[in-house]
């Protein structure tokens, strides 16, 4: 990916008083708003990302005014949970942190999660700043204000609505992102497309090798264009009373494969391309979405070389037993999001015992994989 | 104390959407709003008043509909931990509590506290309902929505601001409460005087005596206004940006005088008591309160057995060094709260080392205790 040549995006994300922008740059950025007058700042980063960019996320802050302090946690899944939390919590306080002060969730979505929950609950709530690392943490995790932990029974139970003060794209960090995990976060991408705006979908299909050769001009369009979808969704339901569900299309299986096959087996993203796919067999049998639209999906989503089959011995039980425990799910029965077309969605859906299976067994692939 | 003869009241919390009904009545009461369509509930008490009550607090939600589940924990200051917390809330998923079950929490501070911020972070939060049974939390933990856990650093330290759909005061469970306990209450009882209603420090004043007995009529006017005034306070200002603050008269000695001596050799309201004869000092020096008034003051903590002198070889440095640590305290500098007159106080007072330490030699009693 070459250096961009003054390409700049800002997405606000309206939510009156918790508004904030998102900006989409080549760097790190040069000024950060209301740094106010020389708070501290702790880093939270993990063992991947941290030894590359501390040092210049280190120094843009200082730049405006804060006195910096670093945490690195290991890397992986498995550090969203409460005992790396309570390690967090009482670095910050031996740091010295007080309500003034900032944390900066430098890392994809796990940092982001974790540090946003610890910034949400020390001393009952902290600013924190959004530094996405990963295709994925910068289309999805890092934008609506959605934090969280694991528990053993299950991911992302126990958490916080909160707000980051302002979310900052580094484009170039995306070049270290390993191709497998930049292929996941693409899935999420295609999401956007699927639920909101053709047009979109159709630019992601006419543009399918510069985003697998990861043309900076390219993907600072598809971030910040997927970052206004979601800060549009956000910005209307911020809570997830309503809409905000449809952010969730293809994520009731992908759950579920995420929790069967234990976390890493299947990557965030890939998981989800299974659950789109999914999502889709069942919106043609009860939402009328054409054979042909569910078709142009699939091809985009193999086109980024992500899974559209599930192995044939992957058993249906063990999935639907975990789609019960769905966070949507109300007493057991898993709410669905379906799609009538391209670019419109539906959200809500009780869907039969049958439908469910059917879906699930079209999806798996006609030979081992 | 006496069965009451049909009094009962209700004091309205007025946070708009947030807004709740405490309702102060002879016994758990017989109905709960919105109780909704069969929900799950988990009750969660400690190991001394969890027997005591669950029975009839199981009863009370089954005849509204609700399916109970029950957890029980360490009685003390020492479960309000991360650990604990990590406990109630794989319980939760456990006894399949979803975003539309409840969580009640039926004790004094400590449980009210650790399960209000359950409650809060749960599935990014469900509804709960504060059962207090202490006078202490009657009169301020269960009232004002601060949940919170500590941490080895300190009390308090990791938390959020989340209201309870409800609090039921059932002024029985103070029978069973041990007189220290009792006591201890009644110095936050008295700070709602000082800082809001001079007319009712002077009841307090007047009914001493039957507030030593618990009588329950003056109890239930006591614990209805002192719940007047908190509601009132954080009414004006939920999250604490101001006028909050004022609930913190006598906290920020109180604080580190639990922390320096431990948790437990002083409770809550003793140090509370403690505080507030030393902010008078602070005041009298800094705010024109008259000596007349802290005399007024001292004598009805002294009246209601609570301490109001520290021993003299305590010593002031520890003290201090704890002040800079307070939630309230920026950059190391303790905010203070102090009052003018009794029933007029103002907040966010920096005072000089000289009158810090000058305010601590006065408290500290003529001999030993």
């Amino acid at each position: 990916m070459g250096k961009g040549d003054g390409m700049e995006k800002v997405v606000h994300v309206d939510l009156a008083d918790r508004g904030y922008d998102i900006r989409i740059g080549p760097d790190f950025g040069s000024t950060l708003e209301a740094a106010g007058e020389g708070r501290a700042a702790l880093i939270l980063a993990d063992s991947h990302t941290g030894p590359l960019y501390r040092d210049a996320v280190c120094h843009m802050l200082e730049n405006n005014g804060f006195i910096c302090s670093y945490l690195e946690i290991p890397a992986g899944e498995s550090s969203k949970c409460l005992s790396q939390l309570g390690a967090i919590l009482e670095h910050a306080v031996e740091a010295g942190l007080d309500r003034k002060s900032l944390l900066v969730a430098l890392g994809g979505g796990v940092i982001g999660d974790l540090g946003g929950f610890a910034a949400s609950v020390y001393l009952r709530g902290i600013s924190f700043l959004q530094i996405p690392t990963s295709l994925l943490a910068m289309v999805d995790s890092a934008v609506g204000g959605k934090t969280g932990i694991n528990l053993p029974q299950g991911k992302n139970l126990v958490g916080a609505f909160h707000q980051p003060v302002s979310v900052a794209v580094n484009l170039a960090t995306l070049e270290t992102l390993p191709e497998r995990e930049y292929r996941s976060g693409l899935a999420e991408v295609v999401k956007y497309g699927i639920i909101y705006d053709e047009d979109f979908f159709g630019y992601l299909e006419k543009e399918q090798d510069a985003l697998l050769r990861r043309d900076a001009a390219v993907l600072a369009h598809v971030i910040g264009r997927s970052c206004e979808i979601k800060a549009a969704v956000v910005a209307q339901d911020e809570r997830e009373g309503g809409l905000r569900a449809i952010l969730n299309y293809g994520h009731t299986l992908a759950h579920a494969i995420e929790a069967v096959f234990g976390y890493g087996v299947y990557l965030h993203g890939e998981a989800v391309s299974l659950g789109i796919v999914y999502a889709n067999c069942v919106s043609e049998a009860r939402c009328g979405l054409s054979s042909d639209a569910s078709r142009r999906v699939q091809d985009l989503l193999e086109g980024f070389g992500l899974p559209v089959h599930i192995p044939r011995d992957v058993e249906w039980n063990p999935l639907r037993a975990v789609m019960s425990t769905d966070k949507k799910a109300q007493r057991g029965v898993p709410k669905f999001v379906l799609a009538e077309r391209i670019g419109a969605v539906q959200f809500g859906f009780e869907v039969s015992e049958e439908a469910l299976e059917a879906a699930y067994r079209s999806l798996a692939s006609p030979d081992r994989q």
